[in-house]
């Protein structure tokens, strides 16, 4: 079989190397003119709702050009479980033939071709089925044949029946963009050692069962949040900026084939109660890719109505919003641009039941019993740097979430947004259980802008935050009932390669001259973070830096740099590396480490920022199923352990209608 | 106790802020001016033999300038089981008192010092109690008192008893300067993805238990290899530069109170074989680090005598030399300037009963019943990349291992080495088992270069070393009884964060334009190194890449670097990033990467190199005792994980004097 799939993946490469399609693709899951979708290779949970789409490309120009640009609207499809004959898709799932629909579509072969600006024009011939399901573990081969003996196969895999429920309660952390690198450098920051011995540790640190996952898209190596999302909460991977679906070629980004989600599944078969926290703004990608399905992540207002009041354009699962949604993001709340038709969605979530606040004091009183939206300011929640040590950062926002002018007052945090969200899942999901998803998402956005402390300090955050949960499941008497799971869903190229002193750094005139304030191997010396200050005290507690701003700092940087100036050292105001210059290019940004040493980028000029880079990612688990999360394995076995642990793999549709409407 | 810690540690940050010792320092591990060493916060395996040094300095000048530069020679020590009355040290260990030992030494306290070359003066009086052990479990705390009331103390803990030998053998595979980036790198250079499923994977992929290491020197937040392997293989961390020792202020390199290492405990108590490969040059510090003691690693005459002889300066385990040593290094052999007192240590070795090879075929011929030495080249053994696909590089050298003139012929790989060593170790060692070093040395060395393709075929080479090393035990029938271990000693940052399109890059004129050829997110695309490219075939194999020079490449970086021209993708002869100009300082080399674009580096401008990072690394681990290696913990941990499952802590002095001569 896997000779089999090896030469499969020969066809797959010479295809692609004729096309040389690589920075650009005509569609990544559809190497040849017949696309099946979901494309060959990919796994499915027993009973998981999805849609198939199948495609038939005609290029009339460039390298593929074929048929006069002339689609077979006369392809057909069957499906097979091995050992059992071919039947066609609409005789299988017993759902109706649907109509055929026509698109027509560009794409750039190469960026030679994107500066003559001469794209190839592709028309498409497709039919989407929509809502099936397989229940049986195994194999299956889906077979394409159009232009007269052509064919494009997919092998699925239908993974085992997991029809018991081994963990009551699953709280999954995900710290944007963290990697391995990062944790280290927090660890550093927050933790002391002597002679080598760390005193104490991260939370993190002491978790029983460690693993890698693999984050990479299912049509590129380097992915967004958007579909490392989508694999961790479907099991199916995805293409950049799309969630919950997997890309087609169509103009309509919400036509796209659906795949049912972690909480879409848990809602249907066992009524569970489900919730998501993150430091985001709450319709960007990690959160709202719960309930998300479309190709386009920017399309937040839509988003936040398909996660209060499911997809409503085809027929799919059931669902009527999360029992607690809190974050940033009122753009998509208070009437106006921001909102779907310009709606009031906090009027929307009261209409359905939800408490509303908008401040820490307000969520601290919300009831328990009632489903909880807590959005706290426009945006991003400001980093934990700026809410608890350069706090005068705050007063000059103005992301008020009434939309009044202003700053956000009386923000909350991570922790304190979690600790609420536990308390009211718990509650409303009763013999049920929940299901919690908590993001700090800013160790990712901070990264993008090259700010290592803000980035640290959310990581440190989110550290606390586990480590106050754990505390309060045992307050609960639910510790043991409760799998928990700290990942990621991408990296962020990041290191540490020694310290910088500061002050001989700002003494220096010159660039290569205030390079040599970097100490590297034995002068890195000891972590100064963790030495007490006289006249410095955040009362941040334990556990978080006693000064971010020692005269030796930490030396670090990406591999994945725009254009930047670079004075190792905590910013008192966050970070913007780079400008745009009158020709649409990034430029260093004169106003940023004003005593730094320019470094030219690595990326493309019109980066603003770092991007996201290959690396593994780890995994932390504690709790039922624990054991399943060790070694290495793929983003998208993150999900099929959380279903497995959750007896979400059921052999027949299952659907308790009950809970689902209140 | 964690309490009184913190406390502890508090005091110690205190002080050193009051010196700022940070790019410089003093002596590491002595922030007051009375030092014990091994310093507090140490641990012991039980029995594990050692040396004490206390130093009583008094600065003459600088910040801490005390009593006119006279140190105090009354100085008194005891040590204290808790619980149980302090005794001096000569009576504690019956041993005899040590006679005064004065020096002077000078340190600069910060870089502004450096520049004014105002160094800070400090003379010492000290004593060294040699050789002695503490054999039962707990904590113990040893005194120093000077200077009329003056006190230092440290609390060292003995680990607990393991007496059984759970695992007959041990293999520690070792991947200089490997991190979980570069594996995912290499990952997806040699292993093909089909609609983002992974179709083989890396051998290490499918081991069972994954650990993080912290890999901090004992006064450093970044590590060099010999004191990383010295915390590896004796469970003691040490300074940059060290191995085998804790540093002193002493100027004797060889005089630094010891530490017993695995394998010198391995042989005096179990009489077990033992065996190190590298594809470095052999008195390279991972692999000498075994048998090593000295504050100073480039004594590389000196430490290929250790291995062979033991330590010869004072009383120390008897050591007669290992069982198979393979690598480079040539001129630490041939009779000359780079062997100790110009000795042909080829034939000091013959002396000793070893087979010598110089060549791959002569390594396969030697027998599996005798000792064996393996030479095959000087300085390094050229790359996997050059020995297999860019093979004209290995023509032009100089490195005949017999010092006739011209290239080394006939070379062996990292894999050949090991199974050849596996042969020997497994007959020699018979029922008392082995211990095998194999380090991929040139992960590291090819990293520093910025030289990726290089360092991530070698990381390639291991992981078919580790593929063909459990084939192997499984012929030999003894994969069940073997432990075996794959690790690193530290990180470099690295990480891949696009594709490049080199056709493109090349075609660009100026720097700005050349990075846009760098594809990242979506327009990363596959990765075309697995694909098949017509009339480019290596004869490498699987689980290598099928065309290392693809038209769109990695696009992948460090965060530490020297100034140099990026231009992605392989280079067909070896990196040299940076050269020295004129003042000293290093530049971009003009003829590396010629149609690359300039990246100014982020290191001092002496540097000509990348460097080390901080990030903790990961352990792979298969066979008994697998299960102890999850998690997160120290490198000091992985030594007390391996003595703990090869039963090598004792109550009592175990010597077994039969195989320590033959």
């Amino acid at each position: 079989m896997l000779l089999k799939l090896n030469a499969a993946a020969l066809c797959l490469a010479a295809s692609l190397s004729a096309v040389s399609g690589q920075t650009f693709q005509r569609l990544g899951t559809c190497p040849d003119l017949g696309c099946v979708i979901p494309p060959d290779q990919q796994d499915f949970l027993p009973g998981q709702e999805f849609d198939i789409r199948f495609e038939v490309h005609a290029p009339k120009n460039g390298s593929e050009a074929f048929n006069n640009g002339v689609p077979d609207e006369k392809f057909t499809a069957t499906i097979a479980k091995d050992g059992h004959k071919a039947k066609s898709i609409a005789e299988f799932f017993k759902v109706g033939e649907p109509k055929l629909e026509k698109w027509t579509f560009s794409w750039f072969e190469d960026l030679f071709a994107k500066d003559a600006n001469t794209p190839s024009v592709v028309n498409v011939a497709s039919k989407a089925y929509r809502r099936v399901a397989l229940y049986e573990p195994g194999d299956y081969t889906v077979t394409l044949k159009y232009y007269n003996g052509k064919t494009t196969t997919a092998k699925w895999t239908v993974r085992p029946l997991a029809t018991k429920k081994k963990a009551k309660n699953v709280i999954f952390f995900i710290g944007d963009g963290m990697t391995t690198n990062m944790i280290t450098a927090a660890r550093l920051l927050a933790h002391k050692t002597v002679n080598g011995k760390y005193q104490t540790l991260l939370k993190i640190d002491e978790f029983p069962v460690l693993g890698h996952q693999m984050s990479h898209s299912i049509d590129s190596f380097i992915t967004d949040s958007a579909n490392s999302a989508s694999a961790l909460y479907s099991g199916h991977k995805s293409t950049v900026n799309a969630m919950g679906v997997y890309a087609d070629s169509s103009p309509d980004a919400f036509d796209d084939p659906k795949v049912e989600t972690i909480v879409e599944l848990l809602r249907r078969i066992w009524g569970s109660a489900w919730g998501a926290v993150s430091t985001a703004f709450i319709a960007d990608a990690t959160p709202i890719a719960l309930t998300g399905h479309t190709r386009l992540r920017s399309k937040y207002g839509n988003l936040v109505d398909q996660a209060l009041n499911g997809v409503s354009n085809y027929s799919w699962t059931k669902h009527d919003g999360p029992d607690v949604f809190f974050g940033g993001g009122a753009e998509q709340f208070i009437p106006g641009s921001g909102s779907l038709d310009g709606k009031d969605y906090y009027a929307e979530f009261a209409k359905k039941g939800y408490s509303v606040s908008l401040n820490k004091t307000a969520l601290q009183a919300a009831p328990s019993d009632k489903r909880a939206l807590g959005i706290f300011c426009k945006g991003n929640l400001p980093v934990w740097l700026d809410r608890n040590v350069f706090t005068d950062n705050l007063a000059t926002l103005k992301n008020d979430p009434s939309g009044a002018d202003g700053p956000a007052k009386d923000l909350p945090g991570l922790k304190e947004m979690t600790l609420k969200a536990i308390d009211i899942l718990h509650n409303r999901g009763g013999k049920n259980g929940f299901f919690l998803m908590s993001e700090a998402a800013s160790i990712d956005k901070q990264m993008h802008s090259l700010d290592y402390d803000r980035a640290l300090g959310d990581l440190l955050e989110l550290d606390d935050t586990v480590r106050a949960t754990i505390e309060k499941l045992k307050s609960l008497r639910i510790l043991d009932d409760t799998l928990i799971v700290v990942s990621a869903d991408h990296g962020h190229g990041f290191d540490v390669f020694g310290s910088s002193d500061t002050k001989y750094a700002a003494a220096q005139q010159d660039d290569r001259a205030k390079r040599n304030a970097i100490g590297v191997y034995a002068n890195s010396g000891l972590s100064q973070y963790t030495q007490p200050k006289e006249g410095v005290s955040y009362g941040t507690g334990a556990n978080f830096p006693l000064n971010w701003d020692p005269r030796y700092v930490i030396a670090a940087g990406l591999g994945a740099n725009p254009d930047h100036r670079e004075m190792f050292g905590v910013g008192k105001k966050p970070r913007t590396p780079a400008v745009v210059g009158a020709d649409g290019e990034y430029y260093v940004n004169p106003t940023d480490r004003p005593n730094g040493f320019v470094v030219n980028g690595t990326l493309p000029t019109e980066e603003a920022q770092g991007v996201h880079s290959l690396t593994d990612v780890p995994v932390y688990a504690m709790g039922p199923c624990q054991e399943t999360f060790g070694g290495t394995y793929s983003n998208i076995d993150v999900f099929y352990k959380i279903a497995g642990c959750l007896g979400l793999g059921q052999p027949r549709n299952r659907t308790l209608g009950g809970r689902d409407f209140q």
